[in-house]
């Protein structure tokens, strides 16, 4: 296992602070038009890093993600992503997956280790992770790897804005031609599509959102919540 | 539809700055044990407004939040939560639920303010709303409102964390129980539970996570990322 991330920018490419999460959040729109400016390697090293800080279930981390930056590959992936012209474009884009079996080899390992650290007692790893794998493995496989991802993919989307960058998360593409085009094993569900790069101006007008008593509700659901 | 939130707290309940993104990434346990400290209204008020801004495809917006503070109620949660204490001690429980169709009915409206705000040409609405409805109908809708609900649900618990407080994602709980107790309807999938606060300490270890180049990979699934 790894330890947390120690060495990553403090501040945007350009010397600007890091953007507060509020700004990021009210800033990031879908991007639809990137410009060819690459995102520097510290940058796209520390967005995975965080990423890969999420949490999940028992510290299982079922996801994975290819990291597609060659034009060839690019062209290649937006050829099965209903030709989204972005998906080319875009400097990187990032295809995540979330493996259905992997997490049950990488079991005994994560509960070792977290005892190590010092969650639970060493004598109880193997009851522990037998619970923990049993319960699991009673929730829809897909479900459950698609929950998880989608944690670990919002989190780099975010810490991609704080840094800067512009982002489009997306879902059109042919997951199966997605998988045969870059090597993912069976197991392995294509979540979602994350392009990084700068944004090509105009950026995409703010269309608003349902009014929070429409979607949050006080103690029961249809009790409108009262800001 | 609503606008951006404009009146939202800028700094942690005590004073201190926000915390920067990375920072609440890498100080972020699931939180075990809460105390009784409430979390103040215009704290509440902010985590599920900022939740509320994540993007969903086509703005639809498929998210629902259940916000459970009531003791009673809290109390009633844990019953359907596997017993799990930090959902009755937690001063707040968020139940996300996903709809699987209301969006169908919120399209038309979507669609029209989109327009409105220069998301696309009125004349378009019509056929574009059909497109949209088309595709994202094609998609597994409970997979489909799985990933977005996850979306928001990530943007609140890192919203709660830059604010300071400690919050605990959960999996654990008998979803038709959770649906039973609370009134979601037939068609609302229970994704997971957010529970928001103060923790009481020892905060949890920090386990690890799996090396980069397991979970990363360059232009091929398989092909480790290198750093």
């Amino acid at each position: 296992m790894q330890d947390k991330p120690q060495n990553f920018p403090t501040t945007q490419a350009n010397g600007s602070p890091l953007k507060p999460l509020t700004e990021a959040i009210l800033e990031r729109r879908a991007t639809n038009q990137f410009t060819s400016e690459e995102v520097p390697e510290e940058y796209l090293n520390a967005i995975l890093r965080f990423g890969a800080q999420a949490p999940s279930g028992y510290n299982f981390q079922p996801w994975r993600f290819v990291v597609v930056r060659d034009e060839a590959n690019r062209k290649r992936l937006q050829g099965v992503a209903f030709n989204q012209s972005k998906v080319g474009e875009a400097p990187v884009v990032i295809i995540a997956v979330g493996m259905k079996e992997e997490w049950k080899r990488t079991a005994d390992e994560v509960f070792r280790e977290g005892a190590a650290r010092g969650a639970g007692k060493k004598e109880n790893v193997e009851s522990a992770k037998q619970g923990a794998v049993g319960f699991v493995s009673s929730m829809d496989a897909a479900m459950w790897v698609n929950r998880h991802t989608m944690i670990a993919l919002t989190t780099m989307m975010l810490v991609a804005e704080a840094y800067g960058f512009d982002t489009a998360p997306m879902e059109g593409f042919d997951a199966a031609s997605v998988k045969r085009e870059f090597g993912i094993p069976d197991e392995g569900e294509v979540v979602a599509l994350l392009a990084v790069g700068r944004m090509q101006p105009p950026d995409k007008p703010y269309t608003g959102r349902l009014p929070l008593g429409r979607i949050a509700f006080g103690e029961r659901f249809g009790e409108a919540w009262k800001e």
